[in-house]
């Protein structure tokens, strides 16, 4: 494990240099050397499964292993997600004092796509600064999930056991993101049929997928979670390519698309709007003339 | 409402054009003519909360007023997102041989931002094909409520009584992209506490968004919708810029991302990972140069 201590201070700095894209972004990102393959281990799963706590004892126990985490926080703030993400992210606080954790929040509407480029460069500029483990957690609620998959070394899907035959509903897309199921609360009545049954339809789709039983609130299972992290298989080159491939179109993306003036782009249109037969296609053929 | 019959087979291949950008897309959406201000309805809720059985009460009743309607269904496919959506769309089905009536399903993955500039163009077909009404619905799950409000005229939010207390917390997001609420399945015990709560909470935070109860199983409600729907307030001129503007961009985006080939992106890293020392900002900076 990494051996001298980290400046927080100056991690803190370049993060946000990156989030912001501020003078020395650019040289900033071009010059992170990665000593060893740092991995992402990503972390999502519905409202109200406990995942904050979940990350919580993951990152205890991966502090008693002598590590050095960082996690981002990602909180995409969906209408439709009701209950206190603002809350999870205080539990997560008595963290936030020990030496070997650093945690930073990104609040996101993420409506046009520059979430994910923003969350690679924040999760690389971690990778480069000598932690062992960077944690990237996100509350699934649509895009968010798949987003994770496609930063994450490792990502681990949570559910909780309820409605055990809802299980059958599962779908497939869950399958292609988690390289690993954590069933928590699986004290609850049932849990041991809904796991089953997960494992059943794992078998028919997916092969050998692991699921992991936990009681986040009670410490138990986290052992098994970190020691499946730290032993965590080889990346097979294929889905490495892919990773960086998805990762390199995002930042590809956000960049091109830094050149639109938005504000431009609503004058224009309002100018536009006032002449009859107003046609979006022929406005945006225009308009991409002036860019 | 419009006269002449629609030529339903004309539509399906403009569509299809558009949505697999085929030759002629361009000029096919740079010469559509809008006769009249068609309005696009957008209509989203959580999964369950009956969106489907409404929307075809709603398509019932627009038909029984003469109008001429076509529905543009989208299945954001979330992972987290159980239940059989197809099924949903199945129900729907009652009206595919309606004369005056044209669905069409896109199932997406929405990963990479494409969702809306193809909904947005398809839309647009539409609306210049003498439709009188053209519904986009999507079930709530993450971006894809936010997505149709970037798309709508009207943007209904469908909202099911439950967990009265559980409204509190109702997020500020959610009133930003409704133009109305539908509270659907309003028979249920607690139906109308749970309507008062909401009507209080939007009085405090955004004046008066109107809210319609209705039991789209029973048909019950679903006129005061429709005439809502007809008689829809003029569009403001900033939101329709607005609108607009989050159009332009995003096509925009699908535009300039088009150059962007996904195969050489990733046969280009599968050879510089194979050299020591990857840093994918640099390989990316390389990548731009080649484009």
């Amino acid at each position: 494990m990494a051996g001298s201590s980290i400046n927080f201070g100056q991690i803190a700095r370049a993060l946000t240099v990156v989030e912001n894209n501020l003078e020395g972004a650019d040289s900033l990102l071009k010059n992170l050397t990665f000593y060893n393959l740092v991995p992402i281990i990503g972390i999502t799963g519905p409202p109200g499964a406990g995942k904050s706590t979940l990350v919580n004892a993951i990152i205890e126990n991966l502090l008693q292993r002598g590590s050095k985490v960082a996690v981002l926080a990602i909180d995409p703030t969906s209408p439709f997600n009701f209950g206190s993400l603002l809350g999870d992210r205080i539990r997560m606080s008595s963290h936030f004092n020990h030496p070997d954790v650093f945690i930073r929040s990104i609040a996101t509407r993420g409506s046009l796509g520059g979430l994910s480029a923003k969350t690679i460069e924040m999760a690389d500029v971690l990778r480069a600064s000598g932690f062992d483990h960077v944690i990237i957690e996100t509350v699934g609620v649509g895009q968010s999930e798949v987003e994770i998959a496609g930063l994450a070394d490792i990502t681990f899907v949570m559910l909780v056991p309820e409605a055990g035959d809802e299980i059958q509903n599962i779908k497939s897309g869950l399958m292609e993101i988690a390289d690993a199921f954590i069933i928590n609360k699986a004290d609850r009545e049932g849990a041991d049929l809904f796991i089953n049954n997960l494992k059943k339809i794992l078998q028919q789709k997916d092969g050998e997928l692991p699921v992991f039983k936990t009681v986040a609130s009670k410490n138990e299972g986290i052992v098994d979670v970190t020691s499946f992290i730290i032993s965590r298989p080889e990346w097979k080159n294929h889905r490495k390519e892919l990773l960086l491939t998805q990762k390199a179109y995002n930042i590809i993306q956000q960049k091109m698309m830094a050149v639109i003036d938005k504000k431009k782009l609503q004058q224009d249109i309002a100018k536009a709007l006032k002449i009859d037969g107003f046609n979006l296609y022929r406005f945006i053929s225009e308009f991409e003339r002036s860019v």
